[in-house]
């Protein structure tokens, strides 16, 4: 580790033992849909509100992902969760129900990396046995936070996501089996004055483009020592850009790139550029790519989730949007 | 360590080795105006609205404790904030402006003793030589975002606590003078049923009495081993609640305990039960009690932020107020 390196390399390779997703019913009729663990049909469960749906989605996120790893909610040694709504209240509501240590995280649509990120550094140096690391989000709350409530009908723009509702939730401990979390590439605030907060993609693109080259830089390693790297949520037109920026560096991705928000939907679903939203790459990351790591069709594997850092309040006030992309690798011991 | 501690220990020991505060005029008017770096009279320092104020409050408070720690914000490596605004924007947008790792952090009002604990943690593994744990607070951006824009003049019950205009930050590094974070105690979300989204210091007590009997338990201290204990931002009604739930316990905290709200503000300045918010810790933590240890008038010093996990929109849902309670132990070497 030199001073100015990005990457954490976590030596004693905790261990993502399990994972688990649950998703709203677009969701599960997309391409992935038989890979996640749960499948809502009803977009409140149950619940009073979107809010509240959101939140007991991401309870049962944790509750499934300890209960595949053996272990009691109670087991858990620490909770890292974090989602978009103001002030992170499905986390904060989620964690009041369970009695584990709780840390508060936001990186917006990057909040699932984030959280591995550090939850592996905690698990990596002893002070905990094993991390819950989750997200969430929800396409109702979402919208009506950060746009428009859905009564009003308004029309979007092609290049446009779409908020996926979905929970993700992995449990990462010092001991056991599946991939070893083995580095976590933290990303700094990029922002190339983008304005349109319709447009993400373009306004993410380059924070995953900045983080994938620290990536490289501090681990040595190219594009063709991953069998897979994934972005979070760049969607159709973010992950053209891209691959478009990487180019023009000379970095050939090829075939081994996807990006979780271009998976999630297919072109007939009607969601414009693809998906969106914290729950995105958590979910696609817990059940798609965890899935592939587990029969081993995928033996180290780049995940570099992203989000956008704005507020409506900031964009209100003219304000360009601020991204940041944290990665974490994934590596099958041999 | 047993499996179930809330306690990270951290036996590098990483030394606070500067710290910056920088707060508003009011603040800089009460008792402890002479401990801060810097007061700014312009409740908007020259920017447009009171959130850029606040997000360049931050910023400064980086750059001051940067340059106190002789380095530059270059130099930093890694900087992990938050603040109360939505989208956590003051940390982002200040984060923009600073080339290095940035992990956003939420624990409301606690926030600074988050930042610190996660800090701590990659600093004391050696995961980076430096981190810069920083957190702010704007009483006319959070009064719109929570409540109501100051132009519509509501009246407050007597109980309520008034937002701390100040932005603070800590170096940590693993070398240097200043006193070790030897321990930090990460909090469970705690919720005793408060509604009144005025009466935070009631809803957040109970928090700190939670983390405070952790602290203990798992350090095996009890409060005669710490020169002095501060809450964060419990006010004049919650610091009685937080006495109360001690005595209840035969903890008796008596004059080393201090809430920080209560010690920002004079009775004479009308701001009823005291001081809140993300920057009430943190301006204190970073000014008067670091000063106290650098002179060592204290060593060993107890430090539980406190933090309120509610959104205006969950109160309007009709939820309760959940909290978290992040500690510190800073401790001089002798």
């Amino acid at each position: 580790m030199t001073a100015k390196t990005q990457t954490l390399a976590f030596n004693a390779r905790p261990k993502l033992t399990a994972g688990a997703s649950i998703v709203g019913k677009r969701e599960g009729n997309g391409p992935l849909g038989r890979y996640f663990d749960k499948v809502i049909d009803d977009p409140k469960m149950g619940k009073d509100t979107f809010e509240k749906c959101e939140s007991a989605m991401l309870s049962e996120a944790v509750a499934v992902a300890a209960s595949k790893a053996g272990m009691d909610i109670f087991d858990i040694g620490v909770l890292l969760a974090g989602d978009l709504l103001n002030q992170l209240v499905s986390s904060a509501y989620a964690a009041r129900s369970m009695p584990v240590p709780y840390f508060g995280l936001y990186a917006a649509c990057s909040t699932m990396t984030e959280a591995l990120a550090l939850g592996a550094a905690l698990v990596n140096a002893g002070h905990f046995e094993s991390a819950a690391c989750a997200t969430c989000s929800h396409f109702a709350a979402a919208e009506r936070q950060y746009r428009y409530p859905l009564e009003y009908g308004c029309q979007r723009p092609p290049y446009a996501q779409w908020t996926v509702t979905a929970a993700g939730c992995s449990i990462l401990r010092s001991e056991g089996d599946g991939p070893a979390l083995t580095h976590a590439t933290i990303g700094r605030v990029v922002d190339y004055g983008i304005t349109d907060i319709n447009n993400m993609g373009a306004a993410m693109a380059p924070a995953a483009f900045d983080t994938l080259l620290a990536v490289f830089d501090d681990t040595g390693t190219c594009a063709d020592d991953y069998d897979a790297i994934f972005t979070g949520d760049l969607g159709r037109l973010g992950g053209e850009i891209m691959r478009d920026l990487c180019r023009e560096r000379g970095v050939e991705l090829g075939q081994r790139y996807s990006d979780c928000g271009e998976m999630i939907f297919s072109r007939e679903q009607n969601c414009y550029s693809g998906g969106s939203g914290a729950g995105c790459s958590a979910c696609v990351l817990n059940s798609y790519i965890l899935g592939k790591m587990y029969k081993r069709e995928y033996n180290r594997v780049l995940i570099l989730a992203t989000g956008a850092l704005m507020s409506p309040t900031t964009s209100f006030q003219g304000e360009s949007i601020p991204a940041v992309s944290h990665a974490v690798i994934l590596e099958n011991d041999l």
